[in-house]
Formats: structure tokens, C-alpha cells, sequence
């Protein structure tokens, strides 16, 4: 299978995972558009939503639920989106169903621009243990 | 309660439902994205994301789900944007939780512009008519 995320859930492609159990994984989007986004992905390889069954997309959004306030919490967040994009004309680049958590800063981003943040060197690492350590 | 939602759900401001039952609403945004652009929202007060029990969450996605499928099928939809704003700084107005499903359309609308629709006289009603039927 020749899935990007379905490598990082085989641990053959490395991720700053800042969540996994047996149904979901967590990890920073290395493509951010802002402080701590981060992307919630099934481990079972789906498409997206309109090909997912009940019950892996309620534990899909309740552990979105719990990383986003996670995030928020360790963070100091003001605010996050979250978002799913399903098929290409919606943005789907990677066709392995994944949720956007875009954490919010007031004054620094705002929704629905293409913003974009930058990691220093480490950072991703100590956000991302910052974060592990909620679960 | 002055919540815009809590009177569309009360039945007190007029709204084109495409979906309710005992848990959520689902009608079409006035200020839409795209031709069908719905919202889906918790009968319950609750604020956002950041203050929902598992329960309601669970009740949400799983609604989001199916309506999308819907649209997607009903609206010959090409994708499908899932998307919801948590606080000011990620553009929440309404606080009353509500996720958005933005129908996409190829060579249409693309994600992340702020793309917007004019419905014609009618063509909500009509929307909603052809949605309604498959629940």
C-alpha cells in the first residue's frame, strides 16, 4: 500500500506523534498552518468520511475532541479549527481519512487565510511531549 | 436564551431544515460557501468542540457523516469540506456548536477561498426537499 500515513502508522516514515492507541494516531502536520496543528487519522486505511463506517468515526471524532482541548490546554490556544477535507475538489491530498486540529492564536492567525508557521529546530519534539504527557 | 440556533430550534426563526431528530438540527447556511452548505448542530447548548461530552459528540459526526453522504449523492457534489470554528479566534459567531459540511464542486469553489453562493428564489427549499427524502 502505498499510503504516506499508512507508513507512519507502520512506524516505516517518522511522525511527532502526540497521540496513539488502538484505533487512531496523532501526529504534528509537518505542513502547518499553525503553531501545533496537528492531524487525527484512523489507523484503518479509509478514504475518507463518506466511506467511513459509525463506529470508527466516533472514536475518530471523540479522540479529536479530547486532543483539541489537549491542545488548547497546552498550548494556550484561543481558539482551533477543525477540519476534514474529502476528496480532491475539497483539498484531499492524501486519500487516507484525516481531521485537521488547527490551533488559533488571537491576533497571530485567522481563519480561512493560508496561513503558515514555521518550526524552529526541536520544537516539534517539545510540543509534542508537552502534549503527550495529557494522556 | 438570546442563541440564534436555540430559537431555529424552538421553531421560533424559520430555517431550511434538510435533517432533525431527538439529538441535532441540520438546515442550509443563509451565508453559504456553496450550493448546499449545511450546518449540523447539537439540540443541546453547548458552546463548541471544547465543552461537548463524548455522547454529544459521538451523536454530531456520526449525523455529519450521513448528511454529507446525502449531499454528496443528492447535490452531485464532488467533495465534501468538514468544518468547525472553536472560539472567536477561529472565526466561531454563533456560540451554539455547529459543524459546517461545504459541498464542493470541481472547477467551482476550492477550499480555503471564501467562495460564496446566491441562491436563487427557491432553490433552498428545493435543496432541502431533495436532502429530506433520503432520511
Amino acid at each position: 500500500m502505498d499510503c504516506i500515513f499508512c507508513k507512519i502508522i507502520a512506524g516505516e516514515i517518522p511522525a511527532t506523534k502526540v497521540y496513539e492507541d488502538e484505533g487512531v494516531v496523532a501526529f504534528l502536520d509537518i505542513s502547518a498552518n499553525s503553531r501545533g496543528h496537528t492531524l487525527v487519522v484512523p489507523k484503518q486505511h479509509i478514504r475518507n468520511i463518506l466511506e467511513m463506517d459509525d463506529a470508527t468515526c466516533t472514536d475518530l471524532f471523540v479522540k479529536v475532541k479530547k486532543i483539541a482541548v489537549a491542545i488548547k490546554n497546552n498550548l494556550n490556544a484561543d481558539g482551533l479549527n477543525i477540519a476534514m477535507n474529502n476528496e480532491k475538489s475539497a483539498g484531499q491530498i492524501v486519500f487516507h481519512a484525516h481531521v485537521h486540529i488547527i490551533p488559533r492564536y488571537a491576533g497571530v492567525n485567522e481563519i480561512f487565510n493560508r496561513t503558515k508557521y514555521t518550526y524552529k529546530e526541536g520544537e516539534m519534539e517539545e510540543i509534542a511531549n508537552g502534549l503527550r504527557v495529557k494522556f
